[in-house]
Parts: structure tokens; sequence; C-alpha cells
């Protein structure tokens, strides 16, 4: 932590400052500047937040943290960039990973449609919310266990590994009988309880970025998670919220070579909530294969305009295939790969 | 449901687009510009979300919604102020209400020096934090139950009414047993399945806006509560996320004015979150008062220099009763009153 | 400037560093920490984007500027508050100070109804757009010397001053002939030509925040104006850009203190622009004198349904009127007066 | 321009719309829905500032914009894709196009070397500023006609086409008689004055997004321009300022194929200034040709730790050329080609 004085802080102030930091169990350092001093706040104590209050005190200008808050999950911590396993399908490694199917989980023949499709189509995960968190009251809010069931049906039939969003803490237990992944949502990156009650599962976590959290705060929810006893967690760029309305969200694309910088999880890229329109899938989801993310999450329905949630930005079993095909020459650039039937 | 039909678009087009409204049960209105064809969408279906997906059809250029989707909490169902009752004192009448204390429940000798000061300066409710959500794993999580306990004996000693943030659904119980007041913090506005709980329970909830929440999201999490039974519920303003840092949120005042003209319920502002820094305090609050909100929610601690969380923002008491004195004066020229030991 | 060095860094990375900051004119000082090297360049150099651009040397972590880059509008520099005199007008001082006006000059009958009302209603300073910025090229682009005029035509008539808009540095010249305070808009904040040719104007300069601008960045505008000569700026917030559709801008108010510690010059508060609408005003012009500001500027227009830009945003003279007998009790309160003939 | 009224809006206030909707050259037509009247505002009329205006009438709930407000540059208005020429040199066409060079133009040596190396690497088109718009009035400026000539003096050693920006709309002239494409910084983007100069020009006009511009104001600047007499403008995405501060900017790559499907101009991304570190440029480089863009403009200084701006974010001749050999494939697998002496 370093604490910048004020140009006219007196010798007094410096030396109040400096015995507080001492009293918080750290070593100040001084730096005299033409223009002002700057004590650097040297050690391992447990007491940032006291440090971060210097700002209030007489004499002081500003107090800027230096460390990175998380450990766990730095790349500072492990240089050598993690793989997560869900059986036999490995996120982060030599295979890129496509994870598709609807918003919702709505009905039998709709899932398992789906599930077909985009499982011939080459795709190794198939999504689908049981538990839909929503902003209106009003709006359709998931089958529930019943969906978590039709999910585990379509993984009979397929093969297909089943990410699904698990809302609240009480969930985890139900959702993890079904799940291969357990998904925690854009309005729940800092639901803490969640957080922790994932780091005791023993399930692979899908951690979507919030709409406004910065890159930091992510690996603040992942480091919540592995701190817990779990570090098996995928990182998940879906777009961020800013004055641009064009798009649903701006995809924040170097956000993965940062994510990538900073941290050895492994990170995917969500087109579909990360733009908002099924005309923008595609070129982004090129983009994001180009720009470095170990595999993609896509909405597809068989029908979006009778999709229940999220139609604008559904592709169809048709669309996804094409697109599929196209992002296999991608792929094939990075020097990954991405196998599927119709390869 | 406004469809705006692209300048080229054909009368086939146009037809299937009307052909899908009827079917998503509203009724198509056209009207046939200069330039294009637009849609009214009329009717009261269920099927919003259907007429959100026409967007991705083809010669469909933008899909515009017309109706506010938040009903019971809105001006337009019920045009009188609302006033919630806790116990004795009435938040959104002609009385102005300060909830002021900690950020965390630390000790027992800190929260009673806490509240004998913030209730002999004038404040009505006693805030403190017994549960934390941080956003570092390796923060002071919370006293918990204890610090609940704490809470209440401060009440029973200082007459003050209680509000205490509930994190968790499964919380909301245990919290309700003690406090007076139930507060969602910033980062659970969207929690659903807490705001659900909150529905059924039998006590006003303070609900804050999150970081990046529109107003508009505020009032239907504020639907969400109010829908599920619970229409007990009192807005807070406590700064929204910006490009500007040199203070810690945007505090956006004019979000006072707008939610008294879009819905009935009470609004308060937290000045201390919304800069995050002390010596804005005093100058916030007063604008607070004087844009038209009913009350306040401010962080004091009695050594704020060693305080576990927040310390940077947090008042003295000698500092909070000062204030208070100047803002009495603020509260007179709106026509309310703030009473108090020292007024 | 600190450097912080990454966890891994070698010594001779750190000496690399360290020995470029002597290069370019700074002395480096290190600081040992658990886990890393900080390095403080010291030093009155020139080469402060030499030292930014340390930020992609092998080992470094961050480069955290600490000094402030502006000076003379500093607090630092110059402590005590600093009053901007337009004639016998003194803005800064203990007189508040009211700008109003139509956003546009139209015609002569508009200007002088508006400016006879504003003047009967206590104001001392006529605002008008003789030169406007749209942002369509399609929109009305103001009237130009003929709006000059009939500006020039309005002091004469009421002793109102005048405030107006130079767009462009060739503008300077003959705006500075009819015009008292010439504004800089939001838009040209960073155009920097003009900047400079204000610098050398001997007019004072309102300088408009930029809509998506830094505390910082604004500063470091009034610095340009400063440096090039020219110490008579008064600071406007105006709102800023963000997420939030309900208002045009989210209104800093906050950033009134901010400024006021930051810095010695004045600061003004636009309420039209900062929400964009009427019903907004008054609650918003009494926020801004609550929170510390030195005087406010407004729209007010004789028939805002026909104004031919801004109409949603206009007071009509009477609702000015009105409200600027409230805002005297507020300005009050501020030990700070505003006459004008109906106080 | 769609009205929504109040859902207890009287029918004497739906009446006095209508009215003033006709006053202003309008047809009004009515849409009466379940809870409410929306009125359509038909019409070719030159008022829609009028319109917007309504907004603040007593019963009016909103007003919503259906048009794009801008012609000349849509997809609307020309349905196939633009081709900028430059001499010889197609933008917008098949050939990828690629701008690269130092942010300053700062000696003889420094450019020409660059100029030497960009070539040979493959690029197209040398960048260099000339003119500098600096946030500090302490920063380096610019070399102004110094670099100009120095610039021309590359172009004629190297054959490659030379951009440059021009700072204000006096300095048009100059930089047109040296530089084959006049480039608008972000922070000019709304410079009315100098888009109307530039529309009367003979050059082509490189336009960069402002940093806190929506896409909508990007292409009513453009409109400017083409409005003005002079359609030959290239788009260039540099990413928006946002809340996230891991990158100097947020690049707004989904920005390309929404600009590609509103408008029919080139669109060219600037990963240096969109991420602002070194180390991100490669892979934002990659990702901007997967998701749509003609070409790139790339930072390139032989010592960027000498530089006198932007060193933290140019990259070396030696890594520009790697990169370029690897962008080669990603071109190629977008159906274009980019030559180059390395090819």
């Amino acid at each position: 932590m370093i604490i910048a004085m004020k140009s006219d802080a007196t010798e007094e102030q410096i030396e109040d400052v400096c015995e507080s930091i001492r009293q918080y169990g750290y070593t100040p350092h001084l730096i005299r500047g033409e223009e002002r001093v700057v004590i650097g706040a040297v050690g391992k104590g447990d007491n940032k937040d006291h440090l971060h209050s210097l700002r209030s005190r007489p004499g002081v200008a500003d107090v800027v943290p230096i460390l990175q808050p998380y450990k766990i999950v730095s790349r500072e911590m492990k240089p050598e960039k993690s793989v997560v396993r869900v059986g036999d399908l490995e996120i982060g490694g030599a295979e890129f990973v496509v994870m598709a199917g609807p918003c919702s989980v709505e009905t039998r023949d709709q899932l398992m449609e789906t599930a077909e499709a985009v499982k011939s189509a080459g795709a190794q995960v198939l999504r689908g919310g049981a538990y839909k968190p929503r902003t209106s009251p009003y709006d359709f809010q998931g089958l529930e266990v019943e969906g978590l069931k039709l999910l585990a049906e379509a993984r009979e039939r397929t093969g297909l590994k089943i990410v699904t969003e698990t809302v609240t803490a009480e969930d985890v237990e139900v959702v993890a009988e079904y799940a291969d992944i357990l998904q925690v949502g854009a309005r729940n990156m800092q639901n803490f309880a969640l957080l922790k009650k994932l780091g005791r599962a023993n399930r692979p976590v899908l951690l979507k970025r919030g709409m406004s959290s910065t890159i930091k705060e992510l690996l603040l929810s992942a480091e919540y998670i592995a701190s817990h006893g779990n570090d098996q967690v995928i990182l998940c760029e879906r777009g961020i919220r800013t004055f641009e309305t064009a798009t649903r969200n701006t995809l924040d694309l170097a956000a993965v070579p940062v994510l990538n910088e900073l941290s050895h999880l492994p990170v995917i890229v969500d087109p579909s909530h990360g733009t908002g329109r099924r005309s923008l899938i595609r070129p982004a989801s090129k983009a994001a294969i180009a720009i470095g993310a170990d595999g993609l999450i896509i909405e597809v329905h068989p029908r979006p305009q009778e999709a229940w949630s999220d139609g604008a930005q559904s592709l169809t079993p048709p669309e996804f295939s094409e697109i599929m095909m196209e992002l296999r020459r991608y792929v094939g650039l990075e020097s990954r790969y991405l196998n599927g039937a119709l390869a």
C-alpha cells in the first residue's frame, strides 16, 4: 500500500501516519520527492482496511493499493494454465469447448431436439436454465427440478455434459445432483453465500462476470470459490454494462487476454448475452476464438420466435451448425481442435 | 410494445410480424409513416418476451417497449405517497428519518458507544452490519448472530429502531427476529430468491440500488418484494458505478425526484457509500434533503481509524452530531422535521 | 510515479528499471516488500510519458502516478478560493450567481422577453447560444453573429451580463467582442486549440465538464486555459454519461465539493442539461446550492413547446421566477445572498 | 416519433398533444391500448426538436424516436458496401488495410526507420501525429508542419500512404496538403466546425469514435462530413470509456458488425488505443479481423521506451512484423488478402 501525503503535509502529520502504519502491523518506508512525501507500507498484515482508512487522515492526499488481492487464482501463484476436467472433457486444454442450448428448459421436446442438434453440430456441453433469475417478477421463472431431470435425460441420450445455473446457495446440492458444471449467473457473481457453498461443492463452476464487475472483482469471486476448497473454476466474459445501447451489453473481448495474463483459470465467452442479437453471434464467436478464449457458450433454440426467454439472441439449429463449421477453421489457426459429427 | 420496420421491409414481412403479434395474443396496429411502417402491439398478453424476440425477424429495425413493467410500486397505480411504519416511526411522512451507525458490528463497546451517540444526536434508527458481503474472501465477514444480539441490546438500551442487512434468503428469518428493518445490499438487489423471501417477511425492507442498476430495475426489484406480499419497501440511492474514480461511486441524487415521480415508495440516500469520503458526507447529506429524500443512512464509528471496514467514509460521533444540527435547518426548509436531544 | 514490480521479477529486471528511471532524469527509490519490490521515481523531470511506458517492461506489474498533473488551478498551489470578476459581479464570492436564458437565441422578441423575465426574477447573467454545436447536421445551428448582437442588445436593455458559447478557436474574438463570459461546451472540453485561444482571451471562461470527462480531466482543461495566461475560469458540472437513461445525463453533484477540495476555482451547476427534464430543475437546483455550488445556469424559454432546441428541459418565466424565490432560502442557509427585484 | 401518454391522461391532454403534432407539421395516429394511448407522429417535418419537447407536456409519459437520424451514411440508403479510394489503395474492399507508425512524429530518424519497417512488414499506410491533442498542457504537443514534411518525405521514400490527425478546422488545409487521409481524433468526434470543414476537403477522412460516443453519434458525425460534401469516410472503433480500468479503454469490437449492419462505410479498429497495452495488440488485432474489420491502425515505434507519448502501447518493428505474419492467416479466412514483402 502506498500513502501519498499532500504537498503541504507537516512533519507531524507524516509521523502520525507512520506511527499508525506501525500499529497496524506494517513497516513504513518514506520516499521524499520534490513536491511531496510518499510512504510505502510493507508487510503481511491483515489490516488492509485500516491502511485504506488513512485516506481520511489530515495531510494524506491518496492511498493506492499495490498488491493484487487474489492469490490462489493468480498467475503469479501458478504460472502454468489450469485445465478443468469434466469427465473426459478438458476445458482449458487443446480442445476448444462449445456449450450450447436454450436459454430456458421449456419442454422435453424442445430440449431433446436442441440437444441432438447441438451434439451433431459438434458441441460438447448442453446448456439450459432450470432456475431462471428474471428482472421482472412477472416473467417465466424456470421449471426447476423438473428442468434438471430433463437435462439429465438429454445427457443420457446424447452424451453431452450438462451446465446449468444455480441461483441460490440452497439449490447447489440439488443442481449438483443432476449437472456436470454449476453455473453462477452474472447477477450472482457477488452472491457470496452462493460462492462459499460452491467452494464446498464437488463440481466445476462456470463463473460469469457481473454486468458491472471489474476483472479484479471477477477474480476475487473466483478466489472466494477457490479459497473455500474448489479450484475447478471456469471464467466467463459475457458483456458489461456501458452507455452504449446498440447492443444488449458491451462484450469486453480484451478481458480474455487480460484474464489469461492475470490468472491460470480457463476463460470462455458468451456471445449471446454479450451482444443480445442473433446476427452478431457469428462474428463475435470468431473474434472470441481469435482473442484466445478456451470456449464459447451459445444460446440455441429450435424455434426462437417461440422461446420463453431470449428469443432475439438465440440461433436456430441450422444456423448454429453452419457457424460451427466456420468456427473450426479459426480454432485450427489457434492450434486447437474442435471435433464433432460434421467436421 | 412498438415494432419499427425497416424502410425497405416488404409487405410480406410486415404481415408476418402482424400475424405473430396476433398469435402471441396481442392486436397489431399499423402506422404507415413517410419512410417506414411502425406497428403497435396492443393487449394484456403475457408474452412480452415473444414480442421482444421479433427484433430478430427479417424486416424489423427495432422493438421498443412502452409500458413500465412494474405496477404495484408505481405512482400510476397509487398516486399518493406511501408511508412505511416501523413501530411508532413513520418513514416517508413529515418526519425526516436518519439511520446511523457503524459499517460492521465489531464489539459491544463499539456498538453501544455509537448507539448512544447517534441517539443523542437525533437519529431514529441504528444501522450496523452483522452479516457482511465482502468482495474479498480474506476480509472480515461479520459477527453474524452474535452481532444481531448486540443490535437488539442496543435497541433496548436506546430505543432506536434497528436496520441490518440480510445477505441470503436463509438468513431472513433469524435477522427478522432481531431487526426492525431488513436491508438488502446493493450486490443483492437482483438476488431474486432473497427478494421473494422478503416478500413473505413481516418486516419493512430497505432496498439498496445496485451499483449498476437502472432506476427501472430498482423498481422491478421492489415489485418482486411487493408482488410476493410485502409492500413495506423503502428505496435507497447509494451511488452507481461510472468511469469517475474521484469518488467511490457516483451518487445519483437526481434519482430521488425521478423515483418520487415514478413510485409512491419512500426514498432515502446513503451518502457514505455514495461518495466514500468522510469530507463529502456533510454536503451530500444537505443536498439529499434539498432534492427531496425522506431520510439518510450514514456510517458513524467511534474510532474510524480502527474500523474493521469502511473507515475512510465513517464519521466520528462529534462530527455526526455537528452535521445533524446543520441538517435540521435544511429539513425545516422542506417543511419536515427532525427531532432529537440536541435540537 | 510508483513502479510496482511483479512478485517474480528478477534483480536484473529491477536494476534495468532503475537504470531507465535514472536516464529519464529521476531518482529511483526501492521499497522491498514481503511479496514484491516497489520503486518510487523522484524528481522534477519532464519525462512522465517515459515513466508510464515502463509498464510494458519485463518484470513490471503496474505504474501508478502519484502527483496531480495540474498545478495552477490546484488548492495545493493556492489555498484560498478564487473569485472571478465580471464587471461588478463576483462569481465565487458571497453572492450566489444565477445565469438563465434560452438554449438558443432564436428571435429578438424571444430573447428580450426572456431577458426581462430572468432579470426581474433575480438572475445576474443572461445565457443564450448564438453558435450551437449539434449532434445532427440537420438540426438548427444557431444565428451566429446576429445572435451575438441580440445578446448585446439585451444586455444594454437589462444590465444583465452575457454568457454565450464559443464553438471554435476562430470564433473566440468575435464572441469576446459581444459577450462578458465565454462558454466552452461539454463537447469542446478537450478542444485544445480552443482552450489555448481562450488562454489568451481577455474574458472569463465558463468551462463545462465533458460528458465523459473525469474531474481530473476537467481540471487539466482548466489548467490549459490558465497556463496560457487566463486564470479567470469558472468550472461547470453538467452531468456525465452513464448507463442510466431515466435522466438525460447523470448529474454528478458530489463533483462540486470534490472540485472545491482540489481547486480554488468557482464551481457552478447546470441542472437543465444535467437532468434534461423540466420537473427535475427545481429539486436539482436546491441540491446544487446545498452541496456548495457558487451558482447555477438554467434554461428558460417563454414558450418551451416552441423552442428550437431543448424544449423539454426549459422552464417558463413564471416557473423560473417561482423557483428563484424558493432558492433564495437555500442560498441563505449557505450564508450567501441572491438579490433581485422579487426578493 | 412515438408519444406514449400516461395511463391516466385525459382526453383533453391527448387532443392537446395531437393538436401540437399537427402544428409542427406531422400527422398524429392514435393507438388505444389496454392501459394507455400511444400516438405516432408521421411525416417529414423539420421539427423533431419540437416533438421531443412534448415530453414535458401534461399527460405525456415518454417520447421515443423511431427513425434513425442519419441518412447518407446508412445501409438503408445505400445497401452495398462503400470502398474509399486512396490513390491505388482501396479501403473496404478485398484488401485488408494496415496503418502503422508512431504515436507522434518525433525525429527524421525515428520516422524513416519506422516507415521502412512497417512497409517491409506489409503495412500500406503510415500513421504518425504531427499535431497532438494532449490532455495535459505540459505534455509534448507535436512537431506541426515540420512533422507533416517528414511524413511526406517518408511517403516519397517508401510509397506508403500517409494518415495524420488534423486537430482544428484551421489546420485542415495544411494537413491536406501533405497527408493522404485526414484523421479526426476521438476527442474531436463532435468538433462540428472541424467536421464541416472536412466535408469540403478533397481527402478521405478517418473518423475515430469518441471515447464516450454511441454508435449512433459516430454515424451522425460521419453524416456531418458526408452532408457537407465528402462521403469518403472511414470509421474507426478505438475503445470506449467504461468503469473497467484494467485496460486503457474498453475495445467495443461488436461495434464493428453493428456498424456494418447500419452503414455502408468501411470500418477499421485501433487496438493500440483500444487496449493501451502492448501485450494485447496481437490478440485484439486477430479478433478485429475475425469480427469483420476492414483494417487496423497500430502504433509502432523503434524504441517504445523512449517514445515521447504512448510508449506502453507501441510495438517494436520486429514485434509488428511477427504479428503481421500471423494476421495474414486470419485475413485469409475472411476471404481477403494482405500483401507485403514478407508474405
